[in-house]
């Protein structure tokens, strides 16, 4: 069989499970959640033996020792995975859930009904946790799932699904609520991304790199986000104290997470004031600093100082780097963000009304904030309770994505024999 | 200047013009609409007398009767405009609302803010109206269009667009606000739909043969249908009155909406009483009934009565046609609309309160309904005031699309300082 047909099966399954799935009630999809972790902690040394004929062949290949890490399944790595699943049993079933319902003049009753997207397909890379974690939260949302991991994990995911399938099994929920796609076959991912006769919806879950790919050639829409250009803007009337522990902590709690800052954007009237403060802190952890001509001026003896370029503007570090540019007022910061912002989290630190008004309204990005750092886009610390992902579409979902981005509203209309005159 | 640089020049106008808009406050907005409204009864004469050139030029060319009075504006339809327009005015400013405001354990508080979408592109048949609807919704939800009409009203909308220009500009707001496209050069199409960083969404308003082909080659997301293969299933518990009036007026009321019935499915219990009471009515309007062997032995004698191949499921017939199938019970109607459902809106008729609530959860569409007319899929019917279009997408806008469906929520944040641990 080749892998066209090997996925079009799996989409198959994959859609009549769903319908299983959407009919199931809250009480069968926790149970199922319960019995999947209880046999996580059943199988655990089962599981690190299977992770542990992934890492030698992992070692074998040569592969990055960062890779190495992520692929590992510590007894640690086992238990956040048994309380995520947990935890994901304690939240409210997003499902079913009617709002707005509302007689119209006609006599019939109106409301949008919360119910799941049908089949979700996640692509991930080596990282054993996330299939775990994805399982999790599209059984709790009542979906369909069809996994893709990356191909170093494969005997770890193959352990984990095994383990999935039990469960949904036992709590009378269908097996092929979730499959793991069992192929390293680089097709599979080409086929996944171009049924949407069988998948709603894709959460590639992996770098820029690997997100621009499937951009171009997705049938299926997706939930995304295709990089984190963060802007935290000081405006002149800022609280100097805040300014500066938002700006160090947007920058240097994280290197690598999307909702890192990479630009910081000074008003011209308090720069001299918070600049000097804050390279105090960016000094004590060797972050880099690439300043326009203005900020290089005030900077002038920062150890780590470099003349800011165009190009400084697009650039998505992910590492110990900023660039910094001094601006005259808030339009002149939302001019840069407009031109330079990814949209994905944007925040202004101010003490005045109007500006962060001003800021929340006309700043086009998912998360806007005012005075706090933009480490906190962040499902977990939205209280979503849970989080698949970010997105910086602004169709659907929009910023940090937990259950209810995994549903969609559908109209109910409650009628007594009305017809239309 | 070819077509290419001609739309890209829109696109980047449009965008520009998209900031303004979404700073724009709800009187301002408003005002624009109010100040077009007037110029249309001011200019009436005008863009008869453009509209008049329309015509020529689509009787000389021989169009169908059909599309000439689709591009008539009659005294009538300038007068529906204007009222349009006035209603639009009416209604709530969707742009702003903060919903699920909530403090978080760090401090932060977050809520999402309702924004406009930016740039909306629509594509549309020779129907001027249109013009002046599309434009209404996107000021009033502080967003900036591309209008591209059928090359038949080209005459007719561009005196529509100076017009609008004029409002906007009376108003404060940037002409570019709006801007019709101004070439019968169908490449323009091919521009727009594949311009992802000038525009954020298509509304592709037409038959299916554009959508279906815009579909093909779009890069830009849309708010769309297909077709509307709706179906009413009258259960074995149903009240024969209501289902007789709801299966007679979901066909008959009118054929050619997509939210017309196209099957009907009816539940082997109760289909010798049903069938024979609505076969009296759809007779006295000439419907052809195709029928499946069991609903063909019990409609035999009806004049219009034709055997149903498998193709008639599957059928949008937008016209005096109906299919009829009997089935078993709730869950072979359940089963045959998952099959062949075009997932835009289905109605089940019944007194019977489990079965009721299970074909609301469970049958996968925009609209689903329990004794009522499935003409009422509508953006009027539900309320929404306006209405830009129908989508049977499940990511974002699903249903009928007012206002609310031209905008995208955003997550804000309100800090106090507040940084992560």
């Amino acid at each position: 069989m080749d892998i066209k047909q090997y996925m079009e099966q799996l989409g198959q399954r994959a859609r009549a499970a769903s319908r299983a799935m959407a009919r199931a009630d809250s009480a069968t999809r926790n149970r199922a959640l319960l019995l999947i972790a209880d046999a996580i902690v059943r199988d655990a040394a089962l599981l690190r033996a299977a992770n542990q004929r992934d890492l030698d062949a992992a070692l074998a290949a040569g592969l990055a020792p960062a890779l190495v890490d992520r692929l590992t399944l510590s007894d640690a790595a086992i238990a956040t995975m048994v309380e995520g699943l947990r935890q994901i049993v304690a939240l409210p079933d997003p499902v079913g859930e009617i709002s707005g319902l509302k007689f119209r003049p006609s006599g019939i009753q109106v409301g949008q009904m919360r119910v799941p997207l049908g089949v979700i397909g996640i692509i991930y890379e080596a990282r054993p946790n996330v299939t775990v974690d994805a399982a999790g939260l599209c059984i709790k949302s009542g979906n369909a799932t069809i996994l893709r991991g990356g191909s170093e994990a494969i005997h770890c995911n193959r352990a984990l699904a095994a383990i999935v399938k039990e469960g949904l099994l036992a709590a009378g929920l269908p097996a092929d609520a979730v499959q793991v796609v069992d192929t390293t076959d680089r097709a599979a991912v080409g086929a996944l991304i171009t049924m949407p006769q069988y998948v709603d919806v894709i959460v590639p879950r992996g770098g820029k790199g690997l997100i621009a790919r499937l951009m171009e050639e997705a049938t299926v829409p997706m939930i995304k986000h295709l990089d984190g250009i963060c802007h935290v803007y000081i405006d002149a009337q800022a609280d100097i104290e805040k300014a500066v522990a938002i700006a160090h902590n947007a920058k240097c709690q994280r290197y690598s997470p999307c909702n890192t800052m990479e630009t910081l954007l000074v008003a011209r009237a308090i720069a001299p004031r918070v600049l000097p403060a804050l390279a105090k802190l960016y000094a004590a952890s060797q972050v880099e600093l690439r300043a326009d001509p203005e900020s290089h001026a005030i900077l002038a003896g920062y150890p780590h100082l470099v003349a800011a370029t165009e190009e400084d503007w697009g650039t998505e570090y992910l590492a110990a780097i900023l660039s910094i540019k001094v601006v005259a007022d808030i339009d002149e910061a939302m001019d840069h963000i407009s031109t330079w912002s990814s949209k994905h989290t944007d925040a202004i630190v101010t003490e005045n009304y109007s500006d962060a008004m001003r800021f929340l309204r006309e700043v086009d990005s998912a998360s806007v904030m005012v005075n706090a750092s933009t480490r906190f886009a962040d499902g977990f610390e939205y209280g979503l309770g849970a989080e698949i992902g970010i997105s910086n579409d602004k169709l659907h979902a929009r910023g940090p994505v937990g259950l209810e981005g995994l549903t969609s509203m559908k109209y109910v209309v409650f009628g007594h024999g009305e017809v239309r005159g």
